[in-house]
């Protein structure tokens, strides 16, 4: 990987999601070299993905070129590579780009879709976990519009116009109300000739409640949010398959969509090597004590969405969101500081600084710990938090006028089929 | 392709570029029927094209989704389809989604790259006549500065780092131009470890001057201020092949080169069943009347790159830019609307309003009729007015955030790799 060696530890980070950026950030300007190792050469700034996917932001404002954060940091190297595997007896990582050893290794490589072992589903629905996906939706979305223009077979036509968002946590009711804004204000103008009243968007949770790490308030107020905007809201409904064609469930009803999208579930994202994961919910993660350790590695560690810290607050780990992982990021760093400089290192605790999820247009949810609030203020309250957590001047300034000109426009512009995502000879 | 017949006639038009778009707005609000067929749901601003490959502007903002352009035209109709055959016997039209009868036909698609019969070049050298092109170009350059990072083979880091740019036109001239100016500022704070003075940018040009439309004066100071940035300008040479690895030409020279862009010829895009071209210095094009009408079809016209209309003062037909594709486009619309309402038509006279280049920042060429001038002042004329041809406030609002941001930081942020073009095992 033509890594130099120095005299100094090498701390190898695998990922530069929110935790491995966080880890990075901490250790940047120490007598330590830093490699950075990820599949992609950009930070994605995940909690905006859906709007990507539904036209209201083009994908290079959420991205963030991972070297630019760091090219005024010595000892600092990052490695566009996938990671093969670790051999903990070697202190060795593989990658798609050659060994590379390490002194500690912090593993932050996220989340990925969960489909609990279902090939029919993981193979016919889409995910949205990085950005390639979420334009693979936006081209599907209309692309199913123009094909919807062609087709006399009404049956096909409403199938082509039936969006199915299966689980109803932050992803999923961002998603279907983004696409609810979309059947209201935008597709009825670009396909006069198609019946917008048609299009359905169905969002089905298995659960009673939708949102549900959030408070009863918040979950009834964004389901009647949602309703409000046409959203028919399924609750205590599995699905239980998907063909391609007709969505199944453990009720009565089923769906004809030829859009289902999944974000159902989500596990940790484990790299081969390392014998100690914890199955939780059905999620692989892997198993830390409240110094982020694996197992019994001193010195590797796992951070963020891919760690499962059981304390007695949280006896199933942290929830997989950017908050625990920004602040595991930021202790580990400090801990292997105190490793190496012979200081007392410190034992992880959450500071749960509320949550929050948008609806749409003045519409979101907020639980902070002694205030929980909807609607509009909640709703700029938001926006706030998302445009300063991005990174890098260029893409608040770049995703605010976005903001200002769809709300100001009731526009979501990038409607853009860049790369088509269906087969050509299936639209013929 | 389910478009209702009416009372009015029908006018198709192939292609949303710059002349198809004109067209199409020459005839709204008309009793007409218009149908503008496409095989891309947006329209391309291609002079920007550039600045998306060496990641100074996101795709989405120079690219416009054709239906928003029409979404209150009554009477107007997109399809997202490809044209197969035009069968003008039957006033017919073949395409990937049915069949079109039409009373008008106007052909706007374009140009294609053209490699002059030579298989091997078509095959190994990138080209940039669409988004999705120029991403592929943005995601090779950024591929190959990771990949120069891991080899010890001299030889084999310095092919990686040479850019081999073939035709000295405008867009190679400005692909040239931004290639070093990332180069200058951006690639050696990326890549530290990567000595960049070792990466050479070669603008190849088979004749003795590059911008040859343009006046000897803006021709030379151009080559003048890429010389300045540290691009070698080679002229009188030819390319004659490229497997890969080596461009060969017609003098002593050769090129170990792991990136090639072909600017160096385009072609009308033709479509099948029309007998009625003119092959003009190796590119073919529709020979067209002064009201752009093709040879004998009084009812089917092609303008814009992929017309060729000879006049006394044009013997090759008029440049294949912007400018006659958008005064080909009104005059079409006008001559149509007066041949169908029995009005008096008007031949085509192109009003040259001069021609502009951009080297790099402070650095441009413009030719007015009466006056020439280069440098600053030039390149805020060039600035000004691709801003104001962009379609839509919010591309121009982003592109103008993206311009300021660049010149103030003197960067281009956007160099993400979101699709990767070379295939991952090439990689490993």
């Amino acid at each position: 990987m033509n890594i130099p060696q120095s005299s100094f530890p090498r701390v190898v980070i695998i990922g530069g999601g929110f935790a491995g950026l966080a880890a990075a950030k901490g250790l940047e300007k120490q007598e330590l070299q830093v490699v950075l190792v990820d599949k992609h050469n950009y930070h994605t700034f995940q909690p905006l993905l859906y709007q990507v996917a539904t036209g209201g932001l083009e994908p290079d404002s959420i991205a963030f070129p991972l070297r630019k954060r760091f090219n005024d940091v010595d000892n600092f190297y990052f490695r566009l590579a996938e990671v093969v595997q670790i051999h903990p007896d070697k202190n060795l990582i593989e990658t798609s780009i050659g060994n590379l050893d390490y002194d500690e290794l912090i593993i932050a490589t996220g989340s990925t879709t969960n489909f609990f072992g279902n090939e029919n589903i993981q193979k016919n629905t889409m995910e949205m976990k990085s950005v390639p996906q979420s334009l693979n939706i936006r081209s599907l979305i209309l692309e199913n519009f123009e094909e919807a223009l062609l087709t006399d077979n009404i049956e096909q036509r409403n199938a082509l116009m039936n969006f199915v968002i299966v689980g109803g946590g932050p992803t999923g009711v961002e998603l279907a109300g983004a696409l609810a804004e979309m059947k209201k204000g935008i597709l009825p103008k670009d396909y006069p000739d198609l019946d917008i009243r048609q299009m359905q968007i169905n969002l089905i949770q298995s659960s009673g409640e939708i949102l549900k790490g959030m408070s009863a308030q918040a979950s009834e107020k964004a389901e009647d949010f949602l309703i409000k905007l046409g959203v028919n809201v399924w609750k205590n409904l599995r699905v239980l398959d998907y063909d391609g064609k007709v969505v199944t469930t453990n009720g009565i009803d089923h769906f004809r969509a030829e859009t289902v999208i999944w974000a159902a579930g989500v596990k940790g994202e484990m790299v081969h090597g390392l014998d100690a994961t914890c199955i939780i919910d059905r999620a692989e993660r892997y198993k830390v004590n409240e110094f982020n350790q694996v197992d019994t590695y001193s010195n590797i560690y796992a951070i963020g969405d891919v760690a499962c810290m059981k304390s007695e607050k949280n006896p199933y780990g942290h929830p997989m969101m950017a908050q625990p992982a920004i602040q595991q990021g930021k202790l580990v760093a400090k801990n292997i500081l105190a490793k190496l400089f012979h200081k007392k290192t410190e034992a992880f605790v959450y500071n749960d600084k509320g949550s929050m999820a948008t609806i749409g247009r003045n519409k979101a949810v907020v639980d902070l710990e002694n205030w929980k609030f909807q609607g509009v203020f909640a709703w700029f309250v938001w926006m706030f938090v998302h445009l300063f957590s991005l990174i890098g001047f260029r893409n608040r300034a770049i995703v605010f006028l976005n903001w200002v000109y769809n709300y100001i426009r009731f526009d979501r512009e990038t409607r853009l089929i860049i790369r088509p995502y269906k087969k050509k000879k299936k639209r013929i």
